[in-house]
């Protein structure tokens, strides 16, 4: 026994249950509490936030790290790791002064409510002085996080939610993928076939969940350690291995929304649910990467839930749970309506082909307004533009165009590029699995997800955060992140769907 | 401003969030949290259980306080009664050496476990090894506790649960208490007579459901500020007056149980909901005692939901929503099957007379257990011999006798008189109620409890903790604590009631 290496395991396991605490009160808060509740809870979390905060910085655990890093050949794999993680948090915690993460908490919080309005008002205007001052802060935050070997003060911030990945990558990434997107979405539009609508429903909505729940535990979802409800906007949130929760929200007019949005969290729940529990408290006991963590939502989402083979097994049964609605839709049908290609000015309402444009956008933008390439003033006009170039079309007001996410308001620069990374993740880890899992797609008609989940455990979920994103696929796959796999799944299910 | 007053405000307020904290992770766990994730909770509610420790013993606090009560002129009501609570709380806290409050802990986590087994058993013996262990740590306790002033170790127990309420006051009491009860127990079981029994259901639960939100939403709960759940056992949790959550149990046989277990803790929700949220924060702002919070759930529980006038109103309504079932069955009738007084040897099933016979029982055990005039081995003996001349019979077994309730495997010595208080403040302050509400009884019985409940809200609740216990009652009602109140409402309606 290391007795260093236990103190540290000690105080992590503290933060470590202060941030369940976090997140239990934030599920609370978004499934549970009563409207009245929100007037203290705000200042539980806020109270538990900085004691969290005061843990993770404290002087002494920079000397812990310290000795441990000198001495972390006696280490085994979990150790580093945890030690690698535990100081990244460190160093990342300790870097910014409090006056500026102050500044970052108030900004964002009068900033969030100057987006509520200007939205609501569709004046971009409004919000542009607002959005002029988060972006001096990040700016600010980037410096004080960059260390010599940054080029961008972008890739400063990407750090917090993708490690590793570069502006120099994803320029390479996104330059590789938008031609084609576009391409291919031209080629759809152009083509003139469009799929039939489903019905509209009703579906109950009790109807609606006990389909949901049958498919998340098909998908191996452990409900002794899950839970399902609803919520207004869907989340996944991990307490610890043994407490996932996720939430969705149902329509009773489409059934699309509830359904894939529930496979899309139990995507995200089963990596969490994937984590080694005698590892909990452990630093490296965590998700790598958002862009990872997007990867596990994205391949059940679309991978899985929108395929042929999927159906094939479901759609029999969401014509007995759903009797009125499907029973003329031939399979055929049902799959090309749940993949239906239709350019939206909306981001969260795009499909596969158009989504990662959606993303191209805000990621090019963003860069450029923290380099200062860019000036407030021209970002609608510039929004605009791209999208009319990209999409083919300029949005009908800022509500529905550059106004229409909360990440900026909320300081969350470089956040939009990890969900587009979660589709290029997706496709190429999907690509690996069908290599190495007999028949995966024969198992998948005919209902067994099992074989799938527990590669997903064993190859990836269990080993948390031990390897980086890059070290992962690349072992994973036999080389490094690619856009190939993402197009050409792209190109060969829609190819296929719309008959080009 | 007073800058030492505002420091205490401030460090005050952060324990207040650190216990909401810890009641809304207990609430989760009691309602909501998947079977598995107990393996980590246990730990997250530790973790911020230390932190809350910590704050409130810091001897910078004990410093602060000090300073405050040099000047406690310059303090308002609220002020100075919040600084004389936070004293009471800092001196208990730090009055007991850090290895015996490890000791008590880990004593009450095993001794749990091995009474549970033995109840299972019926063994006493297998238990009493622990509850032995248990009474010294508590009278340890007691000694670190005991100031100059108290006669009895028990004293400075009840100080956990009833502040200043004292043995000699107890002993007076119960003494005037029990022979009263236990004659007009006899009474009543002499006189032949038996009320006729419900319909045993099926009630389904979604009617009881709807029934019981009705009937709380009359009595003024409100849901904007609460939230009703089901949990194996029964309670309420106010995280702030804003957010107060009550749990009850559904039985489809049997109506009363969850109808008015669910009044009862409304009664106690109504208490935490009526402290004035801007006080939210401050030790002041919060329940004066066990007692007088078991005063509010008895009150709307026996007083008000027991009565014929509030059935005047409400069995017209459950027979609209349970149709077969109470069609035939009178009004008169149906009162009295409610209030049917039947020994039996389970306290917590106890009717109104025989309930405060259970709880003389135990505090005069727990009492000379505590002072070692009774001897472990002789304690079953003890109770079985004590049923039998309060309650006419011997338990069968253990398992309904001496080893029916948790709280000694817990520690808690001294908890139960204030469940019989509970009784005694009720009938005394709801005689206090029908002198000042014109019409009381009318009002509830054409639905209207909103009177009683503003008066309860205006006389009681929103004062927090600016009295303690006994200034309530003199101020309330004009003369102290007195068993005739009590005694005379059960005379009273139970007299009428099987028309002795």
């Amino acid at each position: 026994v290391n007795p260093q290496y236990e103190d540290f395991k000690e105080r992590f396991s503290q933060i470590t249950h202060l941030r369940s605490v976090m997140q239990a009160l934030t599920w609370d808060q978004e499934t549970m509490m009563p409207e009245s509740g929100a007037l203290h809870r705000a200042a539980q979390v806020s109270t538990v936030a900085v004691i969290q905060h005061q843990r993770l910085t404290a002087p002494s655990l920079g000397e812990l790290l310290y000795r441990l890093e000198s001495e972390s050949d006696a280490l085994d794999l979990w150790e580093r790791a945890s030690v690698r993680e535990a100081r990244r948090q460190y160093n990342r915690a300790t870097r910014l002064p409090e006056a500026l993460v102050r500044a970052l908490a108030e900004t964002a919080a009068l900033a969030y409510e100057a987006w509520v309005k200007a939205r609501g008002d569709s004046d971009y205007g409004a919000f542009a002085p607002w959005l002029q001052k988060m972006v001096s802060l990040k700016r600010e935050e980037a410096r004080c996080q960059a260390g010599a070997s940054t080029q961008h003060d972008y890739d400063a911030l990407l750090e917090d939610y993708e490690p590793g990945m570069t502006v120099s990558q994803l320029n390479w990434l996104f330059a590789e993928l938008q031609p084609q997107l576009t391409a291919l979405l031209q080629r759809i539009t152009g083509c003139g076939r469009q799929p039939p609508a489903l019905p509209v429903g009703p579906y109950p909505v009790m109807a609606q969940e006990d389909f949901s729940r049958e498919v998340l535990t098909a998908m191996g979802f452990d409900w002794k350690a899950g839970r399902l409800d609803t919520s207004p906007h869907p989340f996944c949130s991990g307490f610890s291995p043994l407490d996932v929760r996720i939430t969705t929200r149902y329509s009773t007019t489409e059934i699309s929304k509830a359904l894939f949005g529930t496979i899309h969290e139990c995507g995200h729940a089963l990596y969490e649910q994937g984590f080694d529990p005698s590892y909990y408290g452990l630093p490296a006991c965590d998700a790598i990467s958002l862009g990872i963590h997007e990867s596990q939502s994205r391949l059940w989402e679309n991978q899985v839930g929108r395929s042929r083979d999927f159906w094939e097994f479901w759609l029999p049964r969401a014509r007995r749970v759903f009797p009125p609605h499907f029973e003329d839709v031939p399979l055929d049908d049902f799959v090309w309506s749940i993949n239906r290609v239709a350019p939206t000015p909306i981001r969260v309402e795009a499909d596969e082909v158009t989504y990662g444009l959606h993303v191209i956008l805000r990621y090019e933008l963003e860069k450029e307004l923290l380099a200062d390439n860019l000036g407030i003033d021209d970002l609608e006009e510039a929004w605009d533009t791209r999208m009319k170039e990209y999409l083919g079309f300029r949005p009908d007001s800022a509500a529905v165009g550059v106004l229409q996410d909360t990440h900026w308001s909320q300081g969350l620069f470089g956040y939009f590029p990890t969900y587009l990374l979660g589709n290029l993740y997706a496709a190429q880890i999907f690509n690996q699995a069908n290599r190495e899992i007999p028949d995966l797609g024969k198992n998948v008609a005919r209902g067994d997800l099992i074989s799938l989940r527990e590669w997903l455990k064993d190859r990836i979920h269990r080993h948390g955060k031990t390897r980086s994103a890059a070290e992962l696929i690349q072992e994973l796959t036999g080389h490094p992140l690619s856009p190939r796999h993402f197009l050409s799944y792209l190109e060969d299910k829609f190819g296929r769907l719309y008959g080009l």
